[in-house]
């Protein structure tokens, strides 16, 4: 065993976040060393919790690792910061280190925020979620502020994925709804003390069993919770755990190992056209309006395999 | 000249809509005509415009039409929904048919939906623009509702990007902003008329200073505007016009085109290794633990140039 997998194993804190701060800066000497890494895993479940802003999420999201902590749980947390290239997650950052559970040793909170050259911010994400996974902590969750596509493809990596909604809201976060809400294994109808709360959940299970004739899956279960008094939020664990097996089964399990894959691959053919000859000539080929971008692509796929 | 592009070049709205219809769901039969359709581009300017929910990016794109409608320019709109793959754009597509300018023919809006073979959602959106611009329409405006890096990736293709803003909004929401902000060569803090507007614009001129040291780049014009009474969208106009020049410099260019090829390649790599034939086995260990995702994606490239 690596020294890094045995400073995991120690359970320390330190050795994880020195490891974590390596990830997030996308260290290439970490490389090798990744096929170790994801071996290490002791079998943590992953759990993507996402949600349109002003959602409530940060506070449900509080009350879940207290109800897992009470369950004897040693809970790590990873705050995705949509905005990551530019503020390198310091606003995500600040709120974590502000939760009430900043203290507990039994908790782990981190933001991810940067690129590096091991991969996007769902590749970083996944890889830092395996070294919590190495250090045993179980469940892992990955919070992110649901809204685009990126936040779409982080919770679909999740084993079990929670969306967060409340009862009212505007058009365009209708929109984001929508597309959240069909990479839900479990929704939580949030600031369910609110005039129509029960009257949301019974709509979107109306919504969801309509929708079945578009995506072929299973309906989520709908909760209503509330996040500031804590109502819900053991049932909302229970269905989590419960999750848990569903979410294991060889063809969901092969489903993320497919777009694993395909995350990496996107990464991979990027950095490795970056390095080819004819990289400068083609973009500016491109720029010049003399070639597109995919007939370009296709020039530069050539000799990178 | 192809029976594509000169279609195109009627200006005839028929099969212009056509074409978009092929290029969302992503028909790989017009991949060999693409070289020639970004060829056919007459130049025009490629306007983003994202912002988070609830900012009145939507009537503030309503009032940049009828403010280049009086200037005589016929105005092309692209409404990308970030939950595209799901919902299908149907519920921004439906705001679009409700727009007062709907039934003006030299106004074109088109929602962005689905992802097919020709790439995702990014690059289905810059062809779209390119027959936009073929067509005759000039700006083209690609509208997005801005929050997760999609949509920072969205707004980076276009020539000049305006974020939308208003003076208030809440934590998670200033964590999506800093982000845009950075991609932003305009800011228009919207909702003008409400107390603290002025201020707020101040602050941001004052963020944008002191974040020089981490981003290089020419801090964006900051700017208020009232999208309901009208107040500074000719301003605005204004400064997206004056923003032209400096978008077609060379470095400026060159750095699109790189974007571009790079979204290209990720589709076009991950779209040769599903006929890889090693991709199932290749999968199949990810899932089972025995290979990480990124020694899989090496695997996967052997050959696949």
């Amino acid at each position: 065993m690596s020294e890094l997998v045995a400073e995991l194993a120690s359970g320390e804190r330190r050795p994880l976040a020195r490891l974590l701060t390596r990830i997030e800066n996308g260290d290439a000497a970490l490389r090798p060393q990744l096929q170790e890494l994801f071996g290490a895993g002791r079998g943590a479940h992953v759990v993507g919790i996402t949600g349109p802003p002003g959602s409530g999420k940060s506070t449900l999201v509080n009350a879940l690792i207290g109800e897992w902590r009470r369950r004897g749980r040693r809970v790590g947390i990873l705050a995705v910061d949509p905005s990551s290239p530019y503020t390198r997650g310091a606003i995500l950052g600040d709120r974590i280190r502000m939760m009430e559970h900043a203290a507990d040793r039994d908790v782990f909170m981190r933001s991810m925020a940067s690129r590096g050259e091991l991969g996007g911010l769902a590749a970083t994400t996944w890889i830092a979620a395996a070294a919590l996974d190495a250090a045993g902590y179980d469940p892992v969750l990955i919070e992110t502020v649901g809204a685009g596509q990126s936040e779409v493809e982080i919770a679909r990596l999740a084993e079990t994925t929670v969306v967060v909604e409340v009862p009212e809201m505007g058009d365009e976060v209708q929109a984001i709804k929508a597309g959240l809400l069909e990479v839900a294994d479990i929704v939580a109808v949030n600031k369910g003390d609110r005039p129509g709360a029960d009257r949301a959940a019974r709509q979107l299970r109306a919504m969801m069993s309509t929708a079945g004739g578009r995506v072929e899956r299973t309906p989520p279960k709908i909760m209503v919770t509330t996040a500031t008094s804590g109502d819900g939020v053991a049932e909302l664990a229970d269905a989590v755990e419960a999750h848990r097996e569903q979410a294991r089964s060889p063809v969901a399990a092969r489903g993320r190992a497919a777009n694993q894959v395909r995350r990496a691959l996107a990464d991979l053919a990027a950095t490795r056209a970056r390095e080819h000859p004819a990289w400068d000539q083609t973009v500016q080929e491109v720029a010049d309006r003399e070639l597109d971008p995919f007939t370009a692509a296709e020039r530069l796929m050539e000799g990178v395999g």
